[in-house]
Formats: C-alpha cells, structure tokens, sequence
C-alpha cells in the first residue's frame, strides 16, 4: 500500500544554495547550522530566495487506555480539559503561535467524550481512546489506517498554503505510547527510554518501568512493519502526526518535528517512507531521558536545547523565528561583490571539526 | 571610581514569578530555561506581567593595531567595509534585526580611517584603532576610561525606552583581543582559550597562538583591575561594550550578550561591578573554541547552541523572539484554576535533575 508520494528534494538548488551561502559578507560556515537550515528549505521550496512566511500548527489530540495503569501523573480527563484550553488560547503553545504568527489547529483524533464544536478543531475522532496495551492491541489495524490517512488529509487541506507545518500533540499517557514506539523502531531497550513524562517520582517511573516493558514482551508486532508497532502500542494521535508528516512531505512542504512524542510519530513515518527526512527538522531536545538516544540514532540536529518538555508542539512554533532569519540570510544579505567587502587572505576549508559536526546533518 | 550605580534585581517579584509560573497549565517546570529566563525578566522589569517590545541592537567597531602580526584571516580594511555594510543593511545582523523587529545602531569607536556620516553612525571615535599589543600596551587609561564611559552613555541615550539591549561588534583582529581579556579575567591559560577566530587554518591558528602567548607575558597588568586589562589587550570597540553593559545594567534593562568577544566585554563589566550578572543572559555558545570554558566559567547558559561564530550581534538578535514567547508565557497563559483544568495527583518537586541543571544558572 502507497500512501503518499514524496519525492527527494533539488539537489541542483541544495548545492547553488551552499555556493550563494558561502559568498554572503561573513566568515565561511559563520552562521553554523543556520546556513544547512537555510540551505535545505531552499532544496525543498525549490528557490534560491527561500521563505517562512505562513505556518501552521495542527495539535493532536488523544486518549490512551494505558493510563488506566497508573503511568502518568495526570488524570485521563486533562487531555480534554487541555483541548478545552487550546480552544480558549490559553495554553503555551497559544502563546507561541501568537508570538510567531502562526495559525493553531486542533485535531480531535480519539479525546475520551465529546468535545465541543469549535472552528478551530477538527474532528477526525477515530475512537474514544485507544485500548490498554498491557492487555490488549491498543488498535486495529483499520483505526491505525483511518488515523494515518487522516493526517494525511489534515496536512492537505490545512497546511497547502503554509510554509511550515508544525504538529503538537495533547494525551494523558502518551510518553508511554512513544516510548514503546520508539524501542520498536530504534531498536533501544526500553529501560533506556522510560522517562518521567510530565513528572513521576522515583516510584512511579520503577512502576512505569515495569507496565511498559511487559506491555512489550506481551504485544505483537513486527518491528519493520511500522503500522504494527501502532496496533500495538497506539496512541490515535500519534497515528495522526505520522500522516501528517507523510503528508508534508508529500506536498513538498518543511515541517518541524517537536519533541519526545512527535519524534517517535517522525521515525514511524521515516519507516514508511524514508524520503520525509529530506523535508524534517528537529525543534528541540527534550528533558525526557530517553530523547537524546533517539536523535543521535534518527540523526537529527535539535535546533534548540531548553530543558523543555511540554509537548504540544511548544518547541517546534520557538524554531519558527530561527527558520525565519536562517532563510532570510540567504534570500537578503549581502555578498561580498555587493557590499565592496574584502574577502578573506586564504579561501580555506575552515573549522573543519564544525563543518564536519554540521555535516552529519546535512541530507546529502 | 564608580562608573555607575546597579541595584540588584527584585527578589520578592522573582520568588512570586516562580510561583505564578508553577500554576500555568503545564507540567511543573516543563518550559526548561524559559521559565528562569522570563521569571528573571519579571525580577529585573519589576512586575508579574513582564514584556520584551523595544529592542535596541549596537554594533560597537573598532580596529586592533595586533592585526599588524598576521593574526587574522580578513586584511583591516574589513571592519570599516562592514560598517558601511550594516550602514546599508545588508549583513546577517541587519537581517536578524530586521526579522525581530530590532532597531540597529552603530557605534564607531575606534575605526580607522574617516568612516562616511549616517543617521545610524554614533560617532565616539576615541583613537584610529588600539596600538599592536605584541610591541606596547594597547590603549592608555585615559582612552580605556574614555571608551567605557561612552559605552555607558550610549546604553544610557539609546537604550532609555528599550526592553532589551544588545551589543554586538565588529573588529578585525578582535578575538586576539578578546582571548587575552578573557585568560586575564578568568585566569584560564591562553592556549586553552586562542581560536581559529574567522576561519584560521592550523598554521595560522600556531602562529596566532605565539603573537598571542608572547603578549601576554609581555604586557603589564593587574588581573584585579579589569582596566589595566582593556589598557593592555584593547580594543575600542570591547571597551564600549564593556560601558554598555554597566549602563544597562545601571538602566535595569535586560541585557543579552552574544558570543565570544561580547562575552570578554562582559566578564570586564562583571569585573567592575558583579550585579551586572542579574540583568544579563548568554545568547549562544559559539563554535570558538574556547568559549565552552569561559562559559562555564562564568556561570552562564547559553540559550543558543547553533555553532555560530559571526559576531555582529547575531546570535543576541536571535534570542529575542525566545525572550518574548518565554515572558509571555508568564504573562499570557491561564492558570489551572482559570482553565479548570485538573491538577497533578501528587505535588512533587518533579525532574530534579533538570531543575537542579537550570538551578545553577539561577540568580538566587
């Protein structure tokens, strides 16, 4: 089954681009990871003159039967009382989306109850929260399917006009889910990756410990199979955010992969479909124990690390300015020839250990 | 001879910050560093409800007569070509500030040569660049002290109605400067300390490394008096900043400071009067290798870790939209009672290790 089409981005403009970087009036590589940021959104929107101007964020939103054994310090109805206070702006990323002018979006993809209609939230509810997977399948194969296709559909009615697309998500219980998605697909003991979530004491985090790694002794799932490990482990808007990127990529669009919960969405996508890497950027390293493992084997560079770990796509909308003035470097600075400014004595390959540093990041 | 007065930050709107951030609807402690960073800002501005409109941008130049000994990539002409590159708008900090909504400014202090009058030229020109510190002392007192007063006096005139204040620099030469200002303050040898500044190769960086280590044994100061330091070592344009700073602090402005050569500027100004440490934050940890030392010499976290090492102001400019979604997070969020969403099922001091981590970067 073909979900999406993605197609690699311009290497032709990825290359014009790095050569249009290196004669702006600064020293070679000076701008660090900004200039491989401004480089890549050029290869991906085709153009020499890259933009951020309209971005939008999709908050994903779901239960998770899971907590039922008592593996989060907050009670199952937060997630909709959150989804409540998206509605009504007064969450952190309301804050943040105001602070970059970003649109917020929510997306109802399995909140436990009815929510209110809203023009800002999309229902797409695919069930009243997954199942308890230290029981049971936390999904069907079909409600992964709906979930996945969802997303897809949400990245492209909403996000076709935007430059950036930024999903977040809201659910009681979901670093769980994540976790196991991750050790499924990564290939790291679960142990590692178990992480306090919102906040667990030394005890509750033994006792998460112990549900999450007989949940994975106990699930079925093939681990190159990434619909599987969904079935298995959930949770419904996770499923949403792997559309969602999928989706992204397939328009041809930037996105930003927020922390924890979003990067085990993004492996999953990656497993599906590993071109979406060429259109993904990671917002941030999160304070979850396990996220550093992570990253380094995905092989991304968090653009910010802030100690945050908040969720709801909070890191991803603070990268926006960052992608703003990365892109406007290459569109707008001057070059040397246009501002009469001397070049350097030696045309040197310099600060080679940087460059190398950034360079593991570089897609090509 | 006290330069100025600076009072120290109000602790009893920090201690109530810190509380009022406790009750937003999100995990205790889950924004990492912003919460210090907007509960500081709170301290320093005096209220619960703090902002970050104005922001003012300086980018002190001066020459450095060490130039002479081969210890830069770029040829001197370089730092008046750039100022009349920022005059005109075309480098990357004139974008960044552009993008932020930053009004930039620059300060000629000891440029050589006649540099062309402009609306955005403050012209404190104190001499046509410091003297090459390999041969004699680099600047007098009288000019040292005349340098650091405009500083102040420029923080004082332009920085009145801004919320935040940053100085950024241009100089040729400026890290060798900056490299011995710094092994001087910190007391960490100059080995550790010397870079590849704008882009060194690994003869030039020896070559460097000697001019630079011979200086510092031949030049006389006294370690305790951060004057005797900027006679020595220089420049001009550090000497500004280092009166920037004490004004702005003296002001009760939030200051940011930028990389490498701000970072010597600061640890002067910190000499001088250590309560400046309250009012200021580090923009980022630049890919100059001795930064990472100094840095945690100083006590200071870095928001921003993007291998950068343009100067210019850049990484500050950058920090701006950072500073604004953290303090409105403080201002602008609802609280749980606000938003009925329901509390954590235990109070506890949560992540203990991240709070410890961001602890240490706490003011009180």
């Amino acid at each position: 089954m073909r979900l999406v089409e993605v197609k690699p981005v311009d290497r032709n403009i990825l290359q014009q681009a790095r050569k249009k970087m290196d004669n702006k009036t600064k020293p070679l590589g000076s701008l660090g990871m900004l200039e491989e940021i401004a480089c890549r959104v050029a290869a991906i929107q085709k153009t020499l003159t890259p933009f951020v101007r309209e971005v939008v964020v999709v908050v994903f939103a779901g239960d998770h039967g899971i907590v039922e054994e008592g593996v989060s310090l907050y009670p199952q109805e937060v997630t909709g009382q959150m989804v409540a206070n998206f509605l009504r702006g007064g969450a952190a990323v309301n804050v943040f989306a105001r602070e970059v002018g970003a649109k917020l979006l929510v997306a109802d993809m399995g909140v436990k109850g009815e929510l209110p209609s809203h023009p800002a939230l999309i229902n797409c509810k695919v069930r009243s929260g997954s199942r308890n997977f230290l029981r049971e399948q936390a999904l069907t194969r079909e409600e992964v399917e709906t979930a996945v296709r969802k997303g897809i559909e949400i990245a492209s009615e909403y996000g076709k006009d935007a430059d950036v697309l930024i999903a977040g998500e809201m659910g009681i219980g979901n670093t769980s889910s994540a976790t196991l998605l991750l050790s499924g697909v990564c290939g790291i003991p679960v142990k590692v990756l178990v992480g306090r979530g919102t906040g667990l004491d030394d005890t509750m985090l033994r006792h998460k410990a112990k549900v999450l790694s007989q949940s994975f002794h106990r699930r079925r799932f093939d681990r190159h199979d990434p619909f599987s490990l969904l079935e298995a482990f959930g949770g419904l808007e996770i499923a949403g955010m792997v559309g969602f990127y999928l989706g992204a990529a397939a328009l041809g669009k930037v996105f930003v992969v927020d922390g924890f919960i979003a990067t085990a969405a993004y492996a999953i996508a990656k497993e599906i479909e590993p071109l979406v890497k060429e259109y993904a950027f990671l917002a941030h390293l999160s304070a979850e124990q396990g996220h550093r493992r992570v990253v380094e084997k995905l092989g991304l560079f968090p653009i910010l690390q802030l100690g945050m770990r908040l969720g709801e796509g909070t890191g991803a909308v603070l990268t926006v300015p960052l992608l703003r003035a990365a892109v406007r470097a290459l569109s707008e600075m001057a070059s040397f020839d246009d501002a009469a400014v001397s070049r350097a004595k030696k045309n040197i390959k310099i600060f080679q250990k940087t460059l190398d540093f950034f360079g593991k990041y570089a897609i090509i």
